[in-house]
């Protein structure tokens, strides 16, 4: 299948992609202008790298000429960032991705996935583990804009038939990712206690989040290929909670030694415990998640250290 | 109290302004530019006329001087034009609408309320009263946007503590209403009844709504001025469904003469039933709805009929 990947030179993106092309599809990449394609993609026939802004109207819509499949994972913010400036929240990524729906429509494109956060949807959890049914309070900009995509996916299948799935991720981590650019605490606590720096957490360390392993979230996200059923909306993350404090002596225990850490005060955004229900995801595709916290952060501790290919 | 009420110069906002006036409260109403204050406000002392844009960072600044308390009624769309642009619709509501709260945090306003909708939150119901718990589940961007501002309020509440009260409103009608303007069903009935024209129905007329008299709707919001408690969002309704066939029978009564109508098909847009469940707010505030159907359309009759001093 001719797919496209908006947003496919990102952390998710790159996994996804060669997960595609190993699996036989097509593969186009739209990114950023600037971003070029990693070593490993770039002499893979099936790929097609798209330098572009999928906010502009010209762009999105040469990037979607041929494709039959969206995968959609770009997003100009983070959910610390993203209260700073929520207008250009909405902007940068409602009003751009309201575009995206209007010409996959014009283009008939079978499928379009959109990767939204399980971990920011719901806000403050009224009960754990959290189901798709649950009640969205988002404490964020960031959940609030993915929420209001979700909506607008809805009402583009109502009006358009636009078909479309949404997965409601946790937090990935692994391969990739890079420590740079703050998207995970596991990448970032590896990183820096590999390299002997101190590690900042924002609160006591309690909180306690969802951390699905890549490869993971992956194979979830491939599920929408072949999924035929009714459902729309699916929660993709590893259904087992880890507290920071866990996190940090696993950390210890694959680097070795124990890190230096530094507690801050939590911040406004930060709810106190996130674990996502994936039962309806396991049910409806057999899908399960694969790789354990411990097994993932020595893979991923192998990429901080040698690379792989990136 | 010194109150400012955006758009207030639209149908709700004339009735709402009047009512506060006569309660004591002064009002600042700001309108877009052009439009004049009507007749039966010019004279009184108390009430100061802005003209200006609430998208716009300097008007909304200038207009939010001085005053404690907003009522948000301005929108640039209605249920059956949003779906035509959403990218415009989210631009001119949300977008405009997070300058407002982030320059009414800045000037400490008391509390903001914002008038969402009832009709169009929730999307087709799953449970009839809806509740204000109901899933939200939109088929128009109109009813996308109000449910992204509500979620902005609430984010404000969560990060900056501005106050806020959300009144998902059901279907008001009456006085000030301008039949021209296509916002209500009842209105352009009676003005069509009332001039011999023909009616046009979407649908085969089974379609319920939550009619509610314009002064029921005022009382309704006026219950924000004194309210303490620790909800958030009410439904503002007459709890009461009426078929659209129903509300031609007593269009047809009160008129005199049956009016001729045409019955087109219906609009995706659509449910089929909307009737709300007004509970909460009357167990929060002891507010009830005062005019029946009946009256209500009695009253309107006469506003059609004599202008009323608009």
């Amino acid at each position: 299948m001719k797919t496209l990947v908006i947003g496919g030179a990102g952390f998710i993106g790159l996994n996804l992609s060669e997960a595609l092309l190993a699996a036989g599809h097509c593969v186009r990449i739209l990114e950023r202008a600037g971003v070029q394609p990693p070593e490993f993609l770039r002499n893979n026939p099936r790929l097609e790298w798209v330098n572009g802004d999928f906010a502009v109207d010209s762009d999105i819509e040469r990037a979607l000429e041929g494709q039959e499949y969206v995968f959609h994972l770009a997003s100009s913010t983070l959910p610390k960032t993203s209260n700073d400036n929520p207008r250009h929240d909405v902007i940068s990524n409602v009003v751009a991705t309201l575009g995206v729906l209007q010409k996959s429509k014009e283009a008939g494109v079978r499928r379009i996935v959109f990767v939204s956060s399980g971990g920011t949807v719901y806000g403050q959890p009224q009960s754990i583990p959290i189901t798709e049914t649950h009640p969205n309070h988002p404490l964020s900009s960031y959940g609030i804009c993915k929420l209001t995509i979700e909506k607008y996916l809805e009402l583009f299948w109502h009006l358009h038939q636009l078909p479309y799935l949404v997965y409601r991720l946790s937090n990935p981590y692994g391969r990739f990712q890079r420590p740079s650019s703050a998207q995970g605490a596991v990448t970032v606590f590896l990183a820096r206690a590999l390299r002997g720096e101190t590690i900042e957490i924002w609160g006591d360390g309690s909180v306690i989040r969802d951390y699905i392993y890549i490869s993971d979230a992956v194979s979830g996200l491939m599920t929408s290929l072949a999924y035929s059923g009714r459902e729309r909306i699916f929660n993709l993350g590893s259904g087992i909670g880890t507290s920071l404090n866990e996190l940090l002596a696993i950390v210890s225990t694959i680097v070795g030694t124990p890190p230096n850490v530094i507690y801050k005060p939590s911040r406004s955004f930060d709810v106190e415990r996130n674990i996502l229900d994936i039962n309806k995801l396991s049910r409806e595709t057999g899908w399960a998640p694969k790789v354990n916290l411990y097994d993932g952060l020595k893979l991923t501790k192998d990429f901080l250290t040698k690379g792989d290919g990136i």
